[in-house]
């Protein structure tokens, strides 16, 4: 798939992904490396708890969402890289069985105050449901390439293979 | 360790943590699984990139941080249940070696305009490595329960019991 320069992105632009389905054990595992609490551990743990039943980390689902944005359509040059946010929620939480798709809309685009050459995107990503209902919100800023920095360093690169 | 309500907070509190030592071949599997970038996933790979060399994602980051501060000193009631965050950096990229503590410091207090009974503590929990190098800032909200509500469903047992 194509590789996106900063001069590629507009604002209202939305990228999309594929789906990743949420599966009770690895819900479970992960929550007892990082997140060792009774309502993401296990069916009976969570069973007294402001949750209910079982849910994911909140941390589970931040990092299955940037597994869905990196092999999605956003594609920038040099990768996602994520310099942080501004705003970032969970409105309810992830169940097992819950397929999620992560979409992610361009709100800004600037050059980057410091590195030349570079830019930044501020991007709204929502990973919600197979039923559209939204998990969470991450209003945050990415690091671009400009297309003018390529075209330099392929220039340079060429000046020194003649 | 003792549990905390809402009314044990107070505005400039700071909570410990212990230390988690981040491995190479964790950022690497890591990465593998959620968020599978060249800098993320091989010393080789990270070589060319803005990274210079091997980096954790992100959200490993915040994963670890998550575990270190369920089982800090921090301590709410009822586990450490985030609604969001208003602010999320990563100000230095985390490598192999590094030790990282998490630091909680609370920024309000205040009780819940919907649930009876549960407050809000807005903090920042600052991740660092042991050269004191900041490798995470969040700013978010905490869910905890107040202490009467607990006093009351005490009172409702026992009268139940009765």
């Amino acid at each position: 798939m194509t590789e996106h320069f900063l001069e590629d992105y507009q604002v209202g632009q939305t990228y999309s992904s594929s789906v990743a389905r949420v599966e009770s054990g690895r819900i479970k595992s992960f929550a007892a490396e990082f997140d060792p609490q009774p309502f993401h551990l296990s069916e009976e743990g969570a069973a007294g708890t402001i949750f209910g039943s079982l849910a994911a980390s909140g941390w589970h689902t931040a990092a299955m969402t940037m597994r869905l944005v990196v092999e999605g359509t956003l594609r920038p040059a040099g990768g996602v890289v994520g310099l942080g946010f501004d705003e970032f929620r969970w409105p309810s939480p992830v169940r097992p069985g819950d397929e999620l798709r992560a979409e992610t809309e361009i709100l800004e685009v600037r050059l980057s105050k410091s590195g030349p050459g570079h830019g930044v995107i501020k991007v709204r990503i929502t990973t919600a449901t197979q039923h559209g209902r939204p998990v969470q919100i991450a209003v945050g800023h990415l690091l671009v390439p400009g297309r003018e920095r390529k075209d330099a360093k392929e220039a340079e690169a060429m000046n020194t293979a003649v």
